[in-house]
């Protein structure tokens, strides 16, 4: 059982490190982008080193006290807000944001969590090198909880999640012992891979307080085009006709349904959209290439190929760097779109790559089978990940569907499971899709995964009720 | 404590499968390629299916018997043989070779644990497709026990090791339960990874009965050249400048000292040494390149900067098929010399890039100060990986260098971990390391491992003394 922070418990945490390491948890430590949980008020800390992280650990644990693990607060599933449960320690890592060392001839680069992403991927730039996670929340997302969620992004096609960036992690176990584990090591077979299953973990094991990070050759050039495709279908015919072409030149491959561009024209008219007519499908590709290969010639010929092909019948091909801006733009500023209309239910799934045409036609007649409703369908269709959220159509809103909320999210994850996918492909679980994790799970899995929480988490303090339900 | 295999217990276990799911163990079953370690007489279990090993798992546990499994037997660190203990059940992957199935479309292959690893890659290029995972052993290692052990070899520098080319594992538990993880997902953010915490534990927490692999593109056209550096550190200018020019492009980047060439020399005269004068140091470089990039004007281009910054002075660009072969043929010949030689002592290590230089210098002085040896230093320099091996000179013997042998791995290891690095990179812990993970691992992590090991395998029946101490 926990205890709640009381009076004394603070006394007693506070006495350990100076005054400024602690406060009152005020509101952007209790609030998640989605607006589904509310937080409760616990004791702030605000470390400012390892050791801190790891008094602070030592003695929640004695005093039996939950520790919430707060980053940057961008995660969708309800992980960094604990909203039940004793009164908590939050324990954020933002003053714990140094970039403590760069080897760019190692590509490696040492941060702290608390550093944010952009930080990061400018920290590599300056030395000419590319730290490749990207994604729409990186101006405040911290490298912690993107580890700690392993997080994707539109990168994930060409360079992998979150955890295939990181060569090694230090961390604080939920004993308070530091695990030192900042390897810059590109091979090490020594045992357990500690790394690995704290990534991904969402803070439930203990906390990430620094990685070694692997950092990339920056493509000589880069190239963008916007180009509209016949059908999911034809874009991933698209993308392995772009693979057999350019190898491993492909950075980014972006689906886009036509939704995406009325939302875009609804909520912000001022993003501007570079089709003449939208198509109903287009891929935002972008090429990284090599000395030697001119990314737009290359984008040239691969259209013109998909023409011949029948896969397209139109597309735009960026002319110089604020026209590619100009691209991408659109396809981050989506999400923004969809908060502004409101979803009724969002889902973040991923299945096959061999199943998505079927995923996504299947799921589009059964919710047409419930009423009407606008499908925002977009995401990282060569990861097999889309973001498949479900909108009220005008007049409507997200309030008038709640009845149907729980249902609509049962048919989509129900349908996903079917075809063997995954009900989070890259957001995590949280405390949002316990129930989910539960439901869909692998029972031998679930059963491993009580096994090591109680083995190296004895007493539950560290995110209690993420991943998996607190007690279990 | 465990329990031997008595007759009644190996009536018990025989009387669950057909008879010829069990034989006693042969030679082969209990030796392993350095003759380091002979494995005690057991009962071997042939299973063909996952429900079969699980059903022989189950028992096990209940009776208390310990379960080494088995793949390939080409490790080498005595992973795969026990030789002290009670009387164990030996479980062969051997029958369960099956590819179950390829999806080209999607870039996945689905093998069971038994099959060959050049049979994934042979079942992946039928595909047109590459498995890239490429070791000496590849035609008879199977590819449970290169997850098992993620095995690394000559692709790791562009494809990563074993478990960055694993989408899912399904494995048997060591209570008999089945893991069904067998996902072709690119992206599944649903809890703890047991997949990677599975790859690398060397059959110490369940057994891998199948996996899901990642393909890749097969580059359009492959290049080859051996050029002489200047020294370790040239070589690793010579890689940052190759990434300047051809990005991603680089399949393998060997370091090859000129003991390599002298101990084929000396036992295999008929491998043809490509060189007229053999430099102290060669690397071995491989492009594979996209449509419209000319591997061999790559290498032409890239060859002539390096002789104008001085990092080589002399180079051989294979001009086909057959002169790449040859190359490769002194590479992977070079730990079968060095068998023939029969070393004092082999070490498996890792350092961060920057200290490879400096680790090879210190080294050799220490070792020099010792007395009279031969170092065969080879390996994946690009990963920060050398086969560090310390040989007699002509006339004496790895026997009569035996009192030496301890201080020797000693040395090696102080240093290596001195500089930050790894006492193995990518053969694993196995048996023959467990000392050293105790002396040189963390004990944060070591603490993990054994409670995570406790948590999994509460009787200690799964391949006990490798990786950790039986009975910790």
């Amino acid at each position: 059982m926990l205890n709640p922070i009381t009076p004394d418990r603070e006394a007693t945490l506070r006495a350990l490190l100076p005054d400024d390491r602690f406060a009152e948890a005020g509101a952007r430590y209790l609030e998640e982008p989605r607006g589904r949980y509310a937080g409760q008020v616990g004791l702030l800390a605000l470390p400012r080193t390892t050791e801190e992280v790891a008094t602070l650990v030592r003695a929640a644990a004695e005093a039996r006290v939950a520790v919430i693990p707060y980053g940057g607060g961008t995660g969708l599933v309800g992980g960094q807000v604990a909203e039940d449960g004793p009164r908590p320690l939050i324990l954020s890592l933002e003053r714990m944001n140094a970039i403590r060392a760069v080897y760019p001839e190692e590509n490696v680069l040492l941060a702290e969590a608390g550093a944010i992403l952009a930080d990061v991927q400018a920290a590599a730039q300056a030395e000419n090198r590319l730290f490749p996670l990207s994604l729409a929340a990186e101006g405040s997302a911290r490298i912690g909880g993107n580890l700690s969620t392993n997080a994707g992004g539109t990168g994930v096609l060409r360079y992998g999640n979150a955890r295939d960036l990181c060569l090694g992690v230090e961390a604080v176990m939920p004993d308070g012992s530091v695990l030192h584990g900042l390897s810059r090591l590109r091979k090490n077979n020594t045992g357990y891979d500690l790394r690995h299953l704290l990534i991904g973990a969402e803070g439930t094991l203990g906390i990430i307080t620094a990685a070694a990070l692997k950092l990339f050759p920056r493509p000589a050039q880069t190239g963008t085009a916007l180009v509209q495709v016949a059908s999911p279908e034809a874009a991933l015919t698209l993308l392995s006709l772009a693979r057999d072409h350019v190898g491993d030149g492909i950075s980014a491959f972006e689906l886009i349904h036509r939704q995406g561009f009325d939302f875009l024209a609804e909520t912000m008219p001022e993003v501007v959209n570079p089709w003449a007519v939208t198509p109903d499908w287009s891929v935002l590709i972008e090429l990284g290439t090599p000395h030697g290969i001119d990314p737009q010639e290359a984008l040239a010929q691969l259209y013109m190929q998909a023409v011949e092909q029948g896969l397209c019948a139109d597309g735009l091909i960026a002319q110089n760097a604020r026209q590619a801006e100009a691209f991408w733009t659109v396809r981050e500023t989506i999400p923004e779109a969809n908060r502004r209309i409101g979803s009724v239910s969002s889902h973040d799934i991923s299945v096959p790559l061999g199943a998505i045409a079927e995923f996504i036609a299947l799921a589009d007649a059964r919710i047409a089978a419930l009423g009407a409703f606008r499908i925002n369908c977009f995401g990282h269709v060569g990861d097999g990940n889309l973001h498949y959220n479900v909108f009220p159509v005008p007049g409507k809103s997200r309030a008038d569907h709640l009845p149907e909320r729980d249902q609509i999210k049962r048919l989509v994850h129900d349908l996903v499971h079917d075809l063997g996918g995954s009900v989070s492909a890259e957001h995590g679980v949280g405390r949002l899709k316990v129930d989910d994790l539960e439901r869909y799970g692998d029972p031998v899995k679930l059963a491993a995964m009580r096994a090591i929480k109680a083995a190296i988490d004895p007493h539950g303090i560290m995110n209690p009720g993420a991943v998996l339900r607190a007690g279990n």
